[in-house]
């Protein structure tokens, strides 16, 4: 079968044998793949992966020791857990010290013909929905991770910082969960997309509002950015960190301690409330994507994906 | 009368007039000054404090509208809040934005013989308390402030970082309220005061525990103190920052982000708590002592106080 293959910043396609799958797995033929900024991290070098890439996905189940699931349109969950220690005793399993992570750590990625990924992994697709739509869960599903970690009240005013891939979902699944969405970005065709959800945008200038805001997102993907949102925090405010960015990043703590914020690392969410968020349209995905290219494309989807202004670049049939 | 001036690094002395007490204010005579590792930092020219620093203090009220605060030994909230807006409204008058900070923001502070503080601000010291214990007031009650932020339930085990001023409070105030503290520094002799009141201490190797702690402090002081609070905590976890480092500090944050923590700025606490500490002998500041000297010697208290090794000197008859 054709897989992508990433290693030391290529990004190439090779044949390689279609995999077995283990007890417990299920073979999913991919359907539509979204490549995402850690993609282009792993490409960069980062985490030291190499193989295939790739943990947004929707797929079919060819083969599966659950009955159910054959033949289903399937998202997936990319920590694979242990289930056996404490961690996944405390139902954290994406916490799991022993995890492999489809795509990006010893689990080969969804960039390819076919993969194998747990049956509990898997969620079904709803009928009704596109691969072009479903394939934004994983994505979507961590924006929501933020939902689950802070609680804002109805109405709460919450600032967003950036307006690439993750910012647009965060912004918009805020502003559908209630809160009131003030979303600062550098480009007003990006941020169009938002402002038509009902989120109030800005083009963020040299100066940004100061201290204003109980709740900032970090969503830049910049190193400036975890200090802009600290600024931005009113006194005891919160700062969620949607930002990974690598290697040390120079930040100002005194305004943090000072003004005691509090700043919360955020990363993978659950996938039901994503689904049901993208099942009701209540969030607009088709607009954010910029380009579509068929498996055999990778290589070129990869150096799209990398240019100023793109934002989702699908892969797949 | 005397007081300590401070201007462009230089501590001296001056002759000053008496300050007069506005409405609502005490005027206060010095007993005993505690020299603050923030004072060290105003010298370094943090801040841009010009004038007569000096925030840890018991003194005697020798003036005040308050007719039970007259000849009373007291110590003093140094945030002097306006009362009147949103902040304090919602029982945030450490964070008034209008705020004055004795000896430390448009407030002349009390390494002088004479100041003044608002009534409203002034905490009775317990007869039974000697000066040298109550002078600590104010850093406890920056220690008890952990405990007003963050949940952690009784037999939770902490880990702090660094055996300064600050660390040793704070692991003998947390100690003391039923947790148990895993402290790390790397002086033995510092971490024996902690160790005295049941606190599990270890010289801090090459190596510290990895993702081990569900509860971290940094108060290293250092510009490394975050990163490896960070590496200490638990996916989950929370890192209460209590370290002041001044500029830009190279922090990688995607451990922060991956492994979800709670990062929580903390500054200032409420004083009934850290006085009813101190009352009832719960924790031993007096072997913190380092040196004593008269308010005429404060050039040369602020010298020693910065010296490696030193924990707390005291200033004042």
């Amino acid at each position: 079968m054709i897989a992508v293959h990433l290693e030391r910043g290529r990004v190439e396609l090779r044949e390689i044998p279609r995999p077995s799958r283990g007890r417990g797995f299920a073979l999913i033929r991919l359907l539509t793949g979204g490549i995402c900024n850690t993609d282009l991290e792993l490409q960069r070098g980062y985490y030291g992966y190499t193989g295939t890439p790739g943990h947004e996905f929707v797929g079919e189940v060819l083969e599966s020791d659950t009955a159910e699931l054959i033949g289903r349109r399937v998202v997936g969950e990319i920590n694979c857990a242990c289930h056996a220690c404490a961690w996944c005793g405390r139902g954290l399993e994406r916490h799991c010290p022993h995890r492999t992570v489809l795509g990006i750590v010893n689990q080969p990625g969804a960039f390819s013909e076919f993969f194998v990924l747990p049956d509990r992994n898997l969620r079904a697709v709803p009928d009704s929905m596109t691969n072009h739509t479903a394939v934004f869960t994983e994505p979507v599903a961590a924006a929501c991770e933020i939902l689950d970690q802070v609680a804002i009240p109805p109405g709460g005013i919450v600032a967003v910082l950036g307006d690439g891939k993750l910012g647009l979902l965060i912004s918009q699944v805020l502003q559908a969960s209630g809160c009131r969405v003030h979303q600062f970005g550098r480009h007003e065709s990006k941020l169009r997309i938002a402002r038509d959800r009902g989120v109030t945008t800005e083009i963020a200038g040299e100066t940004l509002p100061r201290a204003e805001y109980r709740w900032v997102v970090d969503a830049t993907g910049s190193a400036s950015g975890l200090g802009m949102a600290i600024g931005m925090a009113e006194p005891r405010g919160t700062v969620i960190l949607k930002s990974t960015v690598h290697g040390e990043v120079p930040v100002d703590t005194a305004p943090a301690i000072v003004n005691e914020i509090t700043l919360i690392g955020s990363r993978c969410g659950r996938f039901e409330p994503a689904l049901e968020l993208l099942r009701s349209g209540a969030i607009d995905v088709e607009s954010m994507i910029s380009d579509r290219m068929p498996l055999q494309g990778a290589p070129e989807a990869f150096r799209r994906a990398g240019e100023s202004g793109v934002l989702k670049v699908l892969i797949g049939a």
